[in-house]
């Protein structure tokens, strides 16, 4: 099937639910048969992660209560776009800030991904952060969260043994362990 | 802060949207300083994913129109499980063979990703799939994709560049490169 042939379009759209977060969607699509069929999905503002990687070699990382899954989990520093069009480096600057009392001096995209591309238009940049000197946390009032600091080649391997299920993170070390010890990009 | 304090606790449940694959709920939640706060999230039957590699180092990949981001990608094959307890290995051999053709002699677990731990308790597990063989593809009615293979060597440096968004399909990839490449596991 030649690639826009592929293609959806819309012949409707109707909104489920307008949450604080979640912003649920049911479209009725053509598919590309001709015949139609239903897309229930997200609408997302997108987010920004970050690898803060200190001088040592050691990863900050947080660990944080997540009630979907019922458990606390280890992450990288993380936030939402404050609006659609926020510039991604400064989300990011500002998320590290806040949440760990990090700045850096250094900053390199590590490109998007979709987390679940399926029923979500969430996108989320991810940065690699250097040159890190500290100033005072700013938490969100209703964010309560541990800061810890691993070492990359630790976090790594826990990746790789399947002890870190959050996908950003797992992205996002396993590209940074690639690019800063087998210099791929 | 110790860890148990984290933990935030359901104070009351509301289902919000019980769709064909969405499934909404906004709880109110008790938070580590006795404050109350809502929670918005999905509950998700769960998912599999597969890096099928081929002989000689090819990698079946699908190319499928993904509505909520209006673009066709690049991903490896996945699915959802048909029921919540469903074994994670038959419903990764399903899925390869209907949307693919293809059934592997060899299956390694990757690990599971949460895609979205922040609203969603969806767990997808990764396998890496090998010794593989053909048969006739039956996909889905509804379900409109192209196969294609491409070499793992290419898929990795596409993941690197930032030209694959998908987030499951980053992940397998980057751990199965790290595997056959530098022997991790």
């Amino acid at each position: 099937m030649l690639e826009q042939e592929l293609t959806e379009r819309q012949l409707s759209s109707k909104e489920i639910f307008d949450g604080r977060i979640l912003h649920v969607f049911e479209d009725t699509v053509s598919l590309p048969d001709g015949k139609s069929a239903s897309r229930e999905y997200l609408r997302h503002i997108g987010a920004v992660c970050i690898v803060p990687v200190l001088e040592n070699g050691d990863v900050l990382v947080e660990r944080q209560y997540r009630y979907p899954v019922a458990q606390v989990l280890t992450e990288i520093p993380a936030g939402k776009l404050d609006r659609r069009d926020e510039d991604h480096l400064l989300a990011a600057q500002r998320e590290l800030r806040e949440e760990t009392g990090a700045v850096a001096g250094r900053w390199q995209s590590l490109g998007v991904f979709y987390p679940a591309c399926a029923y979500s238009d969430e996108a989320i940049e991810m940065f690699l952060a250097r040159d890190i000197t500290f100033t005072a946390r700013e938490p969100d009032e209703d964010e309560f969260l541990n800061v810890m600091r691993v070492p990359l080649d630790e976090l790594y391997a826990d990746v790789m043994a399947g002890r870190i299920p959050d996908a950003k993170t797992q992205i996002a070390v396993l590209k940074v362990y690639s690019i800063l010890h087998h210099n791929t990009l």
